[in-house]
């Protein structure tokens, strides 16, 4: 079996220090990727080009070693290959043609799905094949609430009005751009899991803005069923929720039945998290990216604290949010010396 | 005593409905505060004109008759007090000549502060005076880490890199920092109890951009100091803590000893707060702003589920985050009724 100490931690195998990989590893702070990346101008088309996206996914394994390497691509995918309009601007952040009536989500169809993405599990295959046989290699997807805000609001977004006037007004029409999406999510992870994921990772990274029952219903509900229809296709491949910033309705998360791990944003406390989550289910995160900024004995410190609440038990050494452009290189080095050299205190 | 339920509630006496006041319930919503807004250009002189300040600070409580009033100004008088440049650009929220090295500090003058804020007490003592005798007028400030943020980093951020960066790496002087703005931030709210506001409430707004280890360090423990400062001078004043977005680590300002109440932002559950925070302490909160966006069905469920959660305990009836502008004020009217006609349940 390829994947090494991260799929062992997720079936549940100790290893003496944890597994570490960092989302957004692939990215703008590396030297060698803004090279790559400045040979093409659309990022939708640098993502769909298999050897450029292959080559960025394994620019930070070559660096650093780590356990896992993720395939470069983007949740806006999905969208895309729905046929909705998607483009990037430069130091703007994705736009999308915003969906306003209901009526529009007849023109979404699932069917060209596969052919559309095809790329993308192009990539998955040839890095599977590029990878150390240790490597574990993710495929991931935004849950469908996440997508669901881009795809209404046309782009990030302050107070996200738009899709919880939506959401919260019309809750019949909202659920059937979820229930779309739900069935859309499950073949782009299936079909990730067949092209060579060895697991794959579930972002609701605007799960947060929701209140708790609202948070029941268009996240936790629909990633559940995503989850399940993921394993009623491949009941052994590990999938990790990340439902960002929801705060004590992490709790409701704890489902082994769905998720084999949960990743934990920057403001949960490890504290918190070691006491209330972990001894139900494994944990992944949660390092503020600005302490790798930071570096030196300030990231050694924050590490350490992390490693001696949440390393004892199943846990994934990760960050609470993806790395950012200006992080020195040499200090994602310095973490990953940190987490390999941590020593776990004799209970 | 004036200030009705309000203070009542914060002194641990039940009402059969909760007390309520909306965050930012003076604002661009109400089309009298567009009109008096659009006769003087600045936001600061705005607020440092009391007649002006007064009437807007008024306009809601004559519309929906809340059981507080909020003296209308900004968290950013205290930088300004203090001698840093600040202004308000129109649709692109407050800019601030940024700090950046500590050398700086020494600019800053807290001296200058009770003259230069006067407009602000004298609005309070007008507000109080025109206000009914049941109306709780609330004064209020910013806390030390969210004014070091806007104070550091010039104006929002998305990712508090600057800030998180100083402070993490660079302890000490971010101490002086805190410990300037905590000093200055008593002085403000003592000036404006002694000019008539019956409580206050302070705004920790970005308190939840750090890990749990530095919201103590940088957003609890100055925010206590502050409390302690504020009760030796006027031991009977209630004091609202609001670090927002701070999830579980919430669970740290359930300290009596320090505050009177803990106001929740929308994420953080009232099935949660009702268990964990509100034996301790007296919680207000936390209708999300959009929901009196949609208004109707929905808004009148979501309602009525908080306060079937919390309005069995120490409750004052609030939103997570500030009232939005294009809130229709009639579904402000229905919220306030919403409550009002509300019934315990026979538990």
């Amino acid at each position: 079996m390829s994947g090494g100490k991260l799929l062992e931690t997720l079936s549940g195998t100790r290893s003496p220090t944890p597994p570490i990989w960092l989302m957004r590893q692939a990215g703008r702070y590396l030297p060698e990727y803004r090279a790559i990346r400045a040979t093409t101008s659309s990022f939708l088309e640098f993502c769909y080009t298999p050897e450029k996206a292959v080559e960025v996914t394994l620019q930070p394994i070559r660096r650093f070693g780590f356990d896992a390497a993720i395939i470069f691509s983007d949740i806006l995918v999905i969208p895309d290959a729905l046929g909705q309009k998607v483009w990037f601007e430069t130091g703007e952040g994705p736009k999308l043609e915003p969906l306003t009536d209901p009526a529009q989500f007849g023109k979404l169809s699932r069917g060209r799905l596969p052919e559309f993405l095809a790329p993308v599990y192009r990539a998955i295959s040839e890095a599977r094949k590029a990878l150390p046989r240790e490597t574990a290699l993710l495929g991931f997807a935004g849950a469908p609430f996440t997508l669901a805000c881009y795809m209404i609001e046309g782009s990030g977004s302050r107070d996200f009005a738009k899709v919880k006037q939506w959401a919260y007004s019309h809750p019949e029409s909202f659920s059937v751009l979820i229930d779309l999406l739900v069935d859309a999510i499950v073949d782009h992870l299936v079909n990730q899991i067949e092209a060579g994921a060895d697991a794959v990772q579930l972002f609701d990274s605007h799960a947060g803005v929701l209140p708790e029952e609202q948070v029941f219903s268009w996240s936790l509900e629909p990633m559940v069923r995503i989850a399940h229809g993921v394993r009623a296709r491949h009941p052994k491949v590990p999938i990790i929720a990340f439902p960002r910033a929801v705060g004590p309705a992490a709790l409701m998360y704890r489902r082994p039945d769905a998720f084999s791990a949960l990743s934990l944003d920057t403001g949960l406390g490890a504290h918190w998290a070691a006491k209330e989550l972990q001894p139900h289910i494994c944990v992944q995160g949660n390092l503020d990216p600005i302490m790798l900024v930071a570096g030196g004995a300030a990231l050694e410190r924050e590490a350490t604290r992390i490693l001696d609440k949440l390393g004892h038990g199943p846990f994934i050494f990760n960050l609470g949010h993806g790395v950012v452009p200006q992080t020195p290189p040499e200090h994602v080095a310095q973490l990953v010396e940190i987490v390999r050299n941590w020593k776990p205190s004799t209970e």
